[in-house]
């Protein structure tokens, strides 16, 4: 059993980009003596998620959101996937490995959440674990359900997808190929449009910081966008909205780059949906799950035994290296779905 | 037969407010002596109906938009009611009155077009012959299909509604108390505001002249807006959406204080749409008529008809008054649905 723990801790509501050692920092607990109560396991935490939307979780508890509130002084949380290593709850027996909602830290003594479930195949998955919180856990359902329920593809039509090299833009990207759409992505360094041009199969893409998302779209989408697949807000969104066919969907998964600032940039055409008729439409995967989630998990799983589609993965090594990997993934440092990476199984 | 016949013409595109004498004006063509074509008609104009989308098609021809553009030197067009005169079209006999796509002017020769239709009940109604392009014709569908296919009102919700007072907005407030909502209304001057709490039976409205949105609808919508019918888009539209709740609708029906200015309003608060899940969705009457026009007049008419809702028309006299008339519809001064009565059946 550990008698050691550590953890980021949540300390302060940040306003802009969050600063590590001023708004998270790692504390170890060095007399970590869990005791379990009736319902509760202890997991050894091995792979965590770490996605945009936690941004939204750093607020005032007052403020109501879609998903509850960081607390300041308790471990921040997140997705992961760990081993049960002690359990007071028979769903759960000792060597189970589960996908739940743990702290940012190395164990966790868990409750017992509606959340939590098995993995059966986890110890002899062909897959690395790091799948099931990315390409086959809410990113990959958040790409998936969106791109079905609200984008609405057509074989034929065209696709524009932002930060297409993340987390979920690149597997929507793939399924819109396999779905025989055109598809187009932005992204923000030359590698990251590489990757996306020879390893994903996009049809075309952009580095945003090289080029305006509204001469890019204007060269590389002549007949117009179905779908714009938003990640990202601002002069992106602006410049895709002016480059949308008549009946287009704008499928508003997050605009991250509005999560870090005080100043949110103005959107001044918002009359092309009027004019095109378009459609904008937010939604949470939550919305999705019970419909989408037996296919998605069918077919993407499928599709990567197949090799029929890649997914890239940045793994932070170490809870220790949790905050600075948030803060770069809020910057766009990261390449692919990040994660850290806390044990190995 | 007559032989002369006014029409305003359209001289030149606008960039903000259309000026009268500039951008269009009253030309007597005093040697007027048509010849009709085989399927042809020539009308009598009574009424022609006045609308906020009009301002959209004074612009450059080569511009697309969803209905075409006023070509420079030839009459405006406009939804009107007119009698038929002379006719080579067996489908409209001398005689008929008609809803057709007629000149802004007191005759038109009419070619054989699809959207034409005779009223065969017009002269024996009970309803003013406006109706038919007022709360029986576009805007009433307007109001009637939108929020049914985009508001999917539920009885118990709140609606917000803009430019209240206005064309679709008074009917689209009626047909949602009828369906059970609780109904809150915008309006440029206190007479408006009177007319839509003590005429109409809006639960609330507010003159956003002598206040914010933002502030009245903290005030008047303490659950929040469940149902956002957009008719004038800028500052109204972010206060909407910041008071919306989860899951709530936005029906871009227009955007009316975008239409004459150089400078659109930055829209700040898109990140709303992600994290309440919100749709936006635009769209033209056009795309509604098929499906719903048999209900809409059958279900409306009947309200009307047992005085269950009201409808106020806002009437200029003679075709010459009509540039003035759709320069005060664009500003706000019209109080209900404008129209021109050109001539008396």
């Amino acid at each position: 059993m550990p008698s050691s723990n550590t953890s980021i801790i949540y300390l302060k509501h940040p306003t802009e980009f969050p600063v590590v050692g001023e708004h998270f920092a790692a504390q170890t607990n060095k007399d970590f003596k869990p005791v379990l109560k009736d319902g509760e396991v202890l997991t050894r935490n091995l792979v965590i998620s770490l996605d945009p939307y936690m941004r939204g979780k750093m607020r005032d508890t007052g403020k109501q959101s879609y998903s509850a509130a960081f607390e300041i002084g308790k471990p921040l949380d997140a997705r992961g996937i760990a081993e049960v290593i002690e359990s007071k709850n028979d769903k759960y027996p000792v060597g189970s490995i589960i996908h739940a909602f743990v702290g940012w830290e190395e164990y966790t003594v868990l409750p017992d959440l509606p959340t939590t479930r098995i993995i059966p195949e986890a110890r002899e998955s062909k897959l690395p674990l790091s799948s099931y919180v990315g390409v086959l856990g809410m990113p990959g359902l958040t790409a998936y359900a969106s791109l079905k329920d609200i984008g609405r593809p057509k074989a034929g039509e065209t696709i524009f997808i932002s930060a297409a090299s993340g987390a979920v833009g690149q597997l929507a990207g793939q399924l819109a190929k396999v779905w025989g759409l055109t598809v187009i992505g932005s992204a923000g360094s030359d590698e990251k449009v590489d990757y996306l041009l020879k390893e994903v199969g996009f049809d075309k893409a952009f580095n945003y910081k090289k080029r305006t998302a509204h001469d890019a779209l204007k060269e590389l989408a002549p007949k117009g966008i179905d779908i714009y697949f938003e990640n990202v807000g601002g002069e992106t969104l602006e410049a895709a909205l002016d480059n949308m066919n008549t009946h287009g969907r704008v499928i508003a998964c997050g605009m991250i780059s509005q999560y870090n600032t005080t100043k949110p940039y103005g959107i001044k055409n918002l009359m092309q949906v009027v004019s095109k008729r378009l459609t904008i439409r937010g939604f949470i995967v939550a919305d999705f799950q019970e419909q989408y989630f037996a296919d998605f998990f069918r077919d993407v799983k499928a599709l990567l035994l197949e090799n029929k589609i890649v997914y890239k993965t940045d793994e932070a090594k170490g809870i220790e290296a949790a905050p600075e990997a948030f803060v770069g993934l809020l910057q766009g440092k990261n390449f692919g779905k990040q994660v850290v990476k806390v044990a190995d199984l």
